[in-house]
């Protein structure tokens, strides 16, 4: 089952930049873990801006829930979440 | 280069039916011929609503005009354009 | 897998009152048979106004979207979706 | 009577951790006693959120706000109160 | 228990000026009955707007919704309610 | 002449706590003096809100405005005001 | 007492011209009499829109309520209203 | 040439007054030698807010800009500009 | 004297398909004599929509009052007009 | 190929101000730099405000991002990023 999240980072000006930068490293690992398992399926830059669009694929509302709010940038992350379902006039067979 | 567009289509409610069928049908068809061609590269259904999310493989933001106001929907169709780029955490080869 | 969907309804002033009565009976026995079959498992009115507030309890998006866009009213009401999931300090077997 | 009350909880950065801990305590054991007593009928994640729907039974608009204001987490809590009735089209015993 | 209603009018351009007319004073007999029996506590144009800030008296959310939907011009309004209680720094009795 | 304003206030969690409670109370006691005076109409809380919405009396935008800057709470309040007069078809003597 | 009062002009497009003038052609003889008469302080165009900036001056809401209501293009407008009032700043004498 | 300008002043809670109030006696000073010399043409309060409605005669966009981020609360200032030109109903011979 | 105007086109689905054709003829020969004479510097179309961002180069706010409602397709566009001056950074002459 | 973005600048009032100088003074280098080398195309100050309306052009989503993220302002301002193409009544050679 197929999910859109949109995330806004925000990380405020005055925070610790080394603390930063470990949370920004812990993030990406996570990010690429969920990727390689296939549940984190597309995630791609907003040319300019500091937010991604990402699909996920998950059995469930509460299996996406716990997936997100496990990210380490999670506090400083704005979330937008869409449910998706296939298309009438999709023809990709993983375009579910 | 990719873009994420969404689409929400409104028909007006004294829009001739047959009409509004016809140009269904050829929306369908023009979709599928640039999903074939690798152009359009996802389309999912927003849950609940008459909108999509499609992701467009184009080589400039001119060939993605052309592609979009060729859509036999255009008219009953607001667009929003995100122009995306490759995240630096993405590990999947196509999520560029 | 629970969704909140609130529904806004708006017919136009200039539609024909013998079908939107017809409309709306079809609309009132389609949801009913939801009701009692479990799957719009909450209906509320929001005070003062022609929209709902629903709960509905199916087992993917796509599930939801095939219930959604077969109510009569479909072309008449304006959708917000929202997934649900089950909160931490929820006490009651049925709030998943 | 019933409300929907939506609650979107935003606690600083830069606020204690240990603080946030003992108030989040009390905010579920708070609830917890208003779910069991019936007043607190519903309570659901929005999934990706730190927010969350809520359901309330009271007699009336003071009684929900004495409620709320009593909510430990309440100084981080931006609520969204809706009044509910019955819908036209409910046979659910209990969606007054 | 008391609710703010506010109440933003707007009639078609091409609506029939006589059925105009004609729902208009219904509309102000109904409101008139209404403020006599001490439901309608206080109604207030908005200087320069086809508008009215109104102060509702009611047991209910339920009877607060059935007085508001048998507004003759229902049809042409767009409503936000907003359930009140007392102020705990109100002196006067009836600011309930 | 009438005027609605509505005031939503919002003290920061760093703000000195004894000091709110000085501010609150003078805050209390203008608001009783204004009310006693019969400037200060009436005043209601938003149920669930740290708001109010409230009715002045005065003899000018001016008065209003000097009233308003005196709120000892003003530095915290985002305040919302709109001028009012008599709806025709108001029966109360004093919704002038 | 001076008001700001900003007016967005809307005319249908299948309006029937003959009438949308003989009412602009109303509407400027009306505000070219109040402008007369000093009630109608100011009226500018706003750059590249059909809309406009007027600056009143009127005894009280109710007496700028009448003028407005009374204006020909009143259906077709969309106002918004702000009640001004001397800045502390200001030197001219008529800035009241 | 004529420019509304609005601007809401915003000032930080925890701000130095000594230093607030020093920033606002220049402001004050500025503001009036610019209205001295008939550029700053017209200065309003809006009623109950920290706010003002302005109307400036400058030769250019860039002379507008230039007086304006010279203000001296110029960084607390949340700006809107409007250019404006003579309205085709205007009578008064300064109403450019 | 630089403005950026931003131009979002919206033709009534039912207006007459011949008349349409005609004013976007009328429109094009228009921009084009504007463009040749230096006043309309800059006409781009956004990517996807039916909306261009444009840069004039007039000697007041009037002017460019007078060229845009003289556009045919006036009636249908939504027009944002931000008044430009030189950027501090600017290198390029003509970016005035 | 043609983007415009908008730059909305905004530094903490509690920022260093010579670490803010040294940041402006980089950043205006960083602009010249590439203003000369084509790819900044133009840049203009909106009047009155701490915002820049620019052009780039760029080869692809991904030049642009890389040239937005590395601007030393970059974590005080907010973008908007609008993909631009030629407009079909363009005359001017570079409005590509």
């Amino acid at each position: 089952m197929l999910f859109m999240v949109e995330m806004d980072v925000n990380i405020p000006h005055d925070f610790d930049p080394a603390q930063a930068d470990r949370i920004k490293a812990e993030e990406k690992a996570y990010s690429q873990t969920l990727q390689a398992s296939g549940v984190w399926r597309h995630i791609w830059r907003k040319a300019g801006l500091y937010s991604n669009v990402s699909i996920f694929d998950v059995e469930s509302n509460a299996a996406l829930h716990d997936l997100l709010i496990a990210l380490p940038l999670y506090p400083f992350i704005t979330m937008t979440v869409t449910p998706l379902c296939r298309h009438p006039s999709a023809i990709h067979e993983d375009d579910r």
